[in-house]
């Protein structure tokens, strides 16, 4: 039987600062991204949320970011591959403190934002990130963009790569993501977005923006618990594959 | 034969600043108290503090502080129990994340600063912090202050506890240091300090600042590196107790 | 006409998280206490918020806080006088900065959370703070707790002082607010509290929690914009007021 | 007679972190750039930062920086023009709050690091600096790279520019700094140093890395207090423009 993992990005939350509807999005996903502290979440937060996971029986991994909690992890810098080494070997252990006390274990790694998207397209810097997650584990999952060097890397250096897809962004001919700032970018048509997210799981094509038809890897579906028409969207990706007799599963 | 341990805090560097002998006072210790990123540290300093500590062969504890780096986590704040067992898993986890690469222990746990002093008098706090270290790892030893509550607190949780002496400060009746703000409370003679920990190390009794000789449980001694005078009378205590035929060694 | 000033926190977002409902809150209020990035907030949500303040025709003052974003300055932190100095000049000059390019005026200053709590009880803490206030203007109004050791270093250092109130709390016989731990610490009938605050206002009396008549000075409201509920009880006491002919207007 | 200015980056100490000769580089310089507290500082050393300038009778500007004390702000971060508007004004203002209580004039501005290098080469992100720096006072100088985008964006925003030069660093022939990774960045020889820089502040010219001569303008020459070593070099200059007759003196 076909299966895919859904994921998304939870434990968001920050002191007084609560962000995401993370008991519902845990319904609906097979894994979750949980916040290590830098780009949002704190201790307190971090606790709470593996143990939220663990009530719902959903995978969890963990969601590094960079030491950014005022640009919220998204915006780029310049940091050196040794940090990166040391910035995910940091979150890693703090994520790993709160899983082990209730028994749980962590089944993936996935960076946050613009560290997601450094990584991507930067090999060096994936290659950096993938050798810290070997070292902390070599068990674990590095889930990044499919097609990416962050999975060349991960490869490469002997872990286990689970391919990333997104239902409602469009793919340039060569698999990569439009970029947000050109038209077309966001796939605004749920009902396409579904069609296509489900194309990409059961047939492992999609439709560039250019019209023409590509291979993509498609093993886990990011959503999104951020607000209302998120969750809904969430919700009918899960529905549309169970429709489709695909099993939603984590990703070991 | 009688052993003691003599520990220090290390890897207080932060990014572009420097702090500390490192490399001079893993000479003299046998315990290395690591900082976690909290009240000083970085991952990458926290990285290259642990393999050091490899090279000179001296066991690895954490060093878990207040999240108040501007204040060096001396002052007290007043966080709650369950944000001290929070703050303490992300810092102990954080540390693993280095040691477990290098296939190095964490050995014991020391807080640090205002968050040492406060769990050395608040049980409901120390015991927190016990909790905490006994859910990340039942093996680790808690290092605090000789004759406290948190010493208390530790033996209660189950968790091995090593009492902690100050070679140049001075003791009340009841055990506790004398407050620094108080006359004598800093031993500035260095020949008397020396005499006086050893014989805290050998007859387990030092003469409280009234004069009257009260019993003190020494298992560790706390050494500095911030200067060349703190790291001369480190040297001064180790050669002491050698002579003495003390041996100088880790905890466990 | 008798009159009161209405004062609530704004500006408390901070990079990705959102909190308060500042344009609606603003539309009650006389005067707007501003967070300036140390308990809450940061440079582009400053700019909005006196942006939208100005818009509101409500004077802006300035609310530094604790260096404690994850506990957003609610946790005593005990720093020194002259640090308490340092702080409050460094935010009162970040607010300051906003406030010039739009020919705006900072009208006061109001400490946050616990750095409020702690210069109302402490003199020489709420003397160093309100040293530093009248040293970056001699001009400004200084916040505070009626009765406490706040307003009384703020008149003898010189400064303006106005006197806080609070509908929803008790009061001791001496005037300071009831610990929240003690039962009937809240006013939780709301009637109840807008006739208190109303006597607060126009008899300058409120009944202590042991029932004896206390004087109290009130000559601003604290009201808060956190929620549904709390801004429909912060519009019925402004209600309340003009419906006893009292003015609502600014401090000076 | 001819002159220039020698400006130098002080008040970088942070917390428990001592960094800097300020006391020895004071005596050499006529500008100091004070760091504000977002890539290195805090309140208390900003406060003792700007008496010492005082009492050297050296002009103070702003020096801020990215928000990443981490790293130094050493780090390309991809913030936008608003949030460097915003990070501006914040950093301006809690500068002018220790200035103001002492009577001192805050005298330029020049952003720190990354944010000095970003803003030479990016227009957009120089002319949001430079519009934040006029909005909070318009008798600021802007000290930038000499020939580079921020001196142009100051000059289109109305702002008196001050061009700086490096003598230890190697030119492109379009005037830029050559990237410090290519042979020959740095010009190591401390006289021919030294004969360089004499030759741009009294010829407006410098040999180029390819060895053709180009114009520069010298109004300021960046010196360094991080070491023993610096300190003489800054010391030499200052020496050899008095020898030569430049007038050492602040830019206004």
């Amino acid at each position: 039987m076909l299966k895919v993992d859904l994921n998304s990005d939870l434990g968001e939350s920050f002191g007084r600062y609560t962000l995401g509807m993370d008991e519902q999005v845990l319904k609906v996903i097979s894994s979750a991204n949980v916040a290590c502290g830098f780009h949002a979440s704190d201790p307190a937060v971090m606790e709470k949320t593996v143990k939220l996971a663990k009530a719902s029986g959903v995978a969890v991994g963990a969601h590094p970011g960079f030491p950014d909690l005022m640009g919220f992890g998204r915006r780029n810098m310049a940091i050196s591959p040794d940090e990166a080494r040391a910035y995910t070997l940091y979150q890693l252990g703090a994520l790993y403190a709160f899983l082990k006390p209730l028994g749980m274990e962590m089944q993936h790694v996935k960076p946050h934002g613009a560290f997601y998207n450094m990584a991507a397209k930067d090999y060096d810097l994936a290659k950096a990130i993938c050798q810290a997650v070997k070292d902390f584990d070599p068990n674990l999952v590095l889930l990044g963009l499919s097609g990416s060097q962050h999975i060349r890397a991960a490869e490469d250096v002997g872990l286990k790569a689970v391919s990333e897809v997104f239902a409602d962004r469009a793919y340039e001919e060569d698999g990569t993501l439009v970029n947000r700032k050109k038209s077309g970018a966001v796939i605004t048509d749920e009902d396409e977005a579904i069609r296509r997210v489900v194309r990409m799981v059961k047939e492992g094509r999609v439709a560039a923006i250019t019209g023409r038809d590509i291979p993509i890897r498609a093993e886990s579906i990011c959503v999104h618990g951020d607000g209302e028409k998120a969750l809904l969207f969430a919700q009918r990706i899960r529905a549309a594959m169970e429709a489709e007799n695909v099993l939603v599963a984590p990703m070991k």
